[in-house]
């Protein structure tokens, strides 16, 4: 992808000495080796990522991306698509389940309106920027051009720097658009070749008929669109969605300024997804919230070989998992910063 | 156990009511119905145990005892027993993982000598209910005498009561003691019936020479002190630790004050078994938290069908996993409190 390669700075391997150091620290530190388990194994990644030996992480933000899919006029969700900029409202006005738990762990929500189907009133913590009022049915034709796919990925990666710049030190990914799994099930299926019945779940809670309808259409968006697996960019603009493109340009932003990024569910998994196709070495600064109860979000865990930090039965996406998750990565690192070695403290250790 | 019923209030069953009008209320809040998964159980659960229908866990305390074991003489831990009194310094100091956990999610760290084997100066922040300097070694006779057993035990129902008093609202389960998985083992085994290679692990980390040698240990102990499974004080006093008795009292005192308790891991669950075998009405207050690696832990979650909220690998006791927890548990409430309803956003309900 030489293309992609001009437009953000190349994304380094972690910093194995830091990790080193870390890992040693680890040793000391006034417990049996490895009986912090996964916070030991993400500090040491946190180490890499920042290239600290005491990796901060208090200055956290998730970003909600927001968008609307021309595929809904085909019936794939439970919910109508005008739930999406109400959504978008409740958010402003604090009332969504990710307000709740951003808030609870000191993170603030950054929402961006990528290309919400109607006008939302200019709010303080609203950024504006619409690529177009919906994708367009991706199940007659592309969901967007290629140069919108790489402008919503600009986007991103310009907030993401913005941010950087103003101290914040763990990203969380976040979106809301009804319809959105299905654009994710597609990508999914395009870039890893998984089955339907693999990858297309109930998203918001479609019923049976709903499902196979769901499944159809996916078939349909790919036989009519022919998304080349070899080019992400090309399978971001004719099965994405501008929120999901938007995100991948926040996951390859953050990793290009070495800062850790926290996947939420399935779709910021498929955006995930595209930003590692789009470069490999972007997977070592992603960690994985949690197991999302939507069937596809485990054939993206596998491909990109990352294990969640719990399973909580979570379907909700916002971000939601990721802002639960940032309290255990927070803790991790803190370990690290925080806790006495056997020699500061004077305990002996293992015989 | 007519004698148990005399020493604490009679714990009584979730209050149902709320628990209706908190399934109601979670059915209203502005996300697709189901999709926070457990953190919906959690916060039905909470209403249940506090009999509110917007609980509060705000104020927030790990119980952290601590007490010393004679059958360490048998070289059951892959640590000297002085070790423990170390240790109990290093959370005076604020040095260990727990301070820095439930430092992390704004709880107080409330430290006990229940009976460790060394004379700790006065501290602030340590309260000395020894017991005795450590229990008697167990593979040759009983750990302690059946008073010790339930004095231990008020001492915890005492505790957890002046802290419910002071304003706590969410209790956690905490514990330190060289070789304390080796009594947690005889418990299981001896209320649960369990065969030994399921309930017997590696603790801090002994080898496999001292895993053979702490199963022979467990079956010297179970087999010199006859512990009687229909009576769980015998079992406690027999081949339990003051710990782990204090625990017992901390978990019943919990649940006689409807405030939920937090489960850490395996000697926390011995305690959680015996608890709820002296008032299976208690079960309900638990919250289990994480998963341990210590094989044991899984025979007593399966027994008293508690599901963990994540595992991450932990094996370090002290509360470690039962203070990560608490921010779920926190999250779980505070969606429950602070989310809007469909109505109060005017958000478009499923179709």
């Amino acid at each position: 992808m030489t293309e992609s390669m001009n437009v953000w700075p190349q994304i380094t391997a972690l910093d194995e000495a830091a990790m080193e150091a870390a890992r040693e620290r680890q040793q000391q530190l006034t417990k049996p080796r490895g009986s912090l388990g996964r916070l030991e194994q993400l500090s040491i990644q946190l180490a890499g990522i920042t290239g600290q030996l005491k990796p901060k992480v208090d200055e956290k933000a998730v970003i909600v991306m927001a968008g609307d899919h021309g595929v809904t006029a085909e019936g794939v969700s439970a919910y109508p698509a005008e739930v999406t900029p109400q959504m978008v409202l409740n958010f402003l006005n604090g009332g969504a389940a990710i307000n709740v738990l951003a808030g609870q762990v000191g993170a603030r929500v950054v929402i961006v309106d990528m290309g919400v189907n109607a006008s939302i009133e200019p709010h303080p913590d609203l950024r504006i920027h619409k690529i177009a009022p919906g994708t367009a049915n991706m199940a007659r034709g592309p969901a967007m051009t290629r140069e919108q796919a790489q402008e919503a990925l600009h986007v991103g990666f310009a907030i993401v720097n913005e941010l950087v710049a103003d101290g914040v030190q763990l990203v969380g990914t976040g979106e809301m658009g009804i319809g959105n799994t299905t654009p994710s099930a597609a990508i999914t299926a395009a870039l890893t070749g998984a089955s339907l019945s693999d990858v297309v779940g109930r998203g918001t809670g479609v019923d049976d008929e709903g499902l196979s309808r769901k499944i159809g259409v996916v078939e349909k968006a790919l036989a009519n669109n022919q998304p080349d697996p070899a080019d992400p960019i090309n399978v971001l603009a004719k099965v994405g969605g501008f929120e999901i493109a938007g995100l991948v340009g926040v996951i390859l932003g953050a990793a290009s300024k070495r800062v850790p990024v926290v996947i939420d569910g399935f779709i910021t998994a498929a955006a995930a997804l595209v930003a590692a196709r789009l470069e490999p070495a972007a997977r070592a600064y992603m960690i994985a919230s949690h197991r999302s109860a939507e069937i596809g979000h485990q054939v993206i865990l596998d491909e990109l070989a990352l294990e969640p930090l719990f399973d909580l039965g979570l379907r909700l996406g916002e971000g939601t998992g990721a802002a639960l998750a940032m309290h255990v990565i927070d803790g991790a690192a803190q370990i690290l910063c925080h806790m006495a070695t056997f020699a500061d403290a004077g305990v002996t250790d293992k015989e």
